[in-house]
């Protein structure tokens, strides 16, 4: 792990290639960083599509021919898979190679890295990017265009693992993210309130509204645009991956959602009360935060998310 | 109010040209269905903006004088406003007057509707459509295309009162919306599930991620892309109007949003106790949903609301 930080990589392997591997594939092979990308999924028509796709360029028939001779390896499966590929590192992986994953969890996947083999340089990482959609037909080569990516690296003190960190970071910032470097503590946290929770609250409006005696799912399809509709967008996401979420960031999804309650909880006094001037307050600090999301690049410019023709 | 329902209006009256009121005056203007339209605002700087913009071709100095003649009077005003303007109504407008409003709420506006003079015709009315934007400049012509517009007219058995109706309709249906009649009380609680509450929730997450301490309001901003900038489209909305809506419609709210809590619980506990699936099962609902709304022309088919350049 000597090599210039921003030297391509011979062989790349990417375990998972759904919506952020194959958006990976495309992104390197653009950027001119991958000679040849071998994928593995344990589902084969998987697999087999991301081959067909051109996503990938052979797919493997096991992990252990995924990663022979790789000196990349992607880890892009849901969260809760990350113990067994551990294990399947340290029987595979060939020694000096790079390991990534995507993870929207981080403390389960660093302490899960931290078992991996010392000859092999495991950076846990999470790309702040995505879509509602799955699978290798979702990927495109600019998901990760001016968005956050997410280190977490493990406390190695050696100057291989610091040189695998460095690469890392120049392989995100070359297909145009941007790094932050993070205690996965805190990464748990703050993702807990920037992604888990709002899909949380996502699932949970769409589970109400499809529960409701009164209201027919008719009139909540027709009338979607009501405001509806929004939560619906991050609702489609991928059931697996957001079951894992919850699972393995347990404890700071319900510290945030106690937070919530309360808010909730205040707001739902000031109507029951008719306290009009606290849900004028309350209501008053979303559009600040809107611009201020829209002018860190972090969102569209235009009303109804560009949604309408307006000419 | 025998007179085609088809034909355009000599002179409309617009009661607060904001994002919805100058949309109308848009859309009936390149429909060829208005004459002369007149706008008042109990802000100046509102009806001046809208005068500089071309929405309306004069502005009246009082609300007397913008209805003084006038066949169709439109109310484009917050909820709250609706009881004086009622009494507005039946000290100065002219008899035989069709008025309309674009209320998020209609209960309310029903029974406020139901005090007018028997000689004017008071249809309410909700077209399900709007942006987090708001103002004179906020407006535009195809607002309403594809959208739903519910109308719920007052127990009234008079001919008149019905040719209003289809009046109405005829004109909505003519800028391109689709109508639905609806009792009032139905109306609210449907519009709780599809539009109050989901704004509603969106106010309250943005609350809560405003007042952590221990992640920080950049981080919010950076990493808002993993799903909490969704949420912030409809929380930048006016504060005035939702406040109004919220102590408008306080019963159906309150109702439709402890079922809401009900399902926060259940998945609340599924995530403290790792019940995976119980969450995939909760979490599979979104995407056929989401299809349904999308197969309605009610959203768009492009992945993240088409913010992404994917080719």
């Amino acid at each position: 792990m000597t090599a210039n930080p921003t030297q391509s990589f011979e062989r790349v392997a990417i375990i998972g290639p759904g919506l952020i591997g194959s958006s990976l594939a495309h992104a390197m092979r653009d950027a001119g960083l991958s000679g040849e990308i071998i994928g593995f999924d344990r589902d084969n028509a998987i697999a087999n599509r991301a081959l067909e796709l051109g996503v990938i360029d052979k797919a493997a028939p096991d992990f252990a021919a995924a990663v022979a001779n790789a000196d990349l390896i992607i880890l892009a499966t849901p969260v809760g898979a990350i113990t067994g590929l551990c294990e399947l590192l340290n029987a595979h992986a060939p020694a000096g190679a790079l390991i990534i994953d995507v993870g929207s969890v981080k403390g389960a996947i660093a302490a899960a890295a931290a078992t991996v083999r010392e000859n092999l340089y495991f950076i846990p990482c999470h790309p702040v990017a995505g879509t509602e959609q799955s699978g290798p037909e979702a990927g495109f080569k600019t998901l990760f265009k001016d968005r956050w990516c997410i280190l977490t690296p493990l406390a190695r003190e050696d100057e291989a693992y610091k040189a695998a960190v460095a690469r890392a970071t120049a392989l995100w910032e070359a297909i145009g993210a941007h790094i932050e470097i993070m205690d996965p503590t805190h990464h748990d946290l703050a993702l807990a309130v920037t992604s888990h929770l709002p899909h949380l609250i996502a699932f949970t409006l769409v589970g109400a509204a499809d529960d409701l005696e009164s209201v027919t799912q008719a009139e909540v399809i027709k009338y979607s645009a009501g405001g509806f509709r929004d939560f619906t967008r991050i609702a489609a996401s991928d059931p697996v991956m957001w079951r894992d979420v919850f699972i393995h960031n347990k404890d700071a999804v319900l510290e945030v959602l106690g937070r919530f309650s309360e808010e909730l909880a205040v707001l739902q006094r000031a109507i029951r009360w008719g306290d009009g001037e606290a849900l004028h307050d309350a209501f008053t600090r979303g559009r600040e935060l809107r611009r201020a999301i829209v002018d860190a690049g972090q969102e569209t410019t235009a009303p109804n998310f560009g949604r309408d023709e307006t000419d």
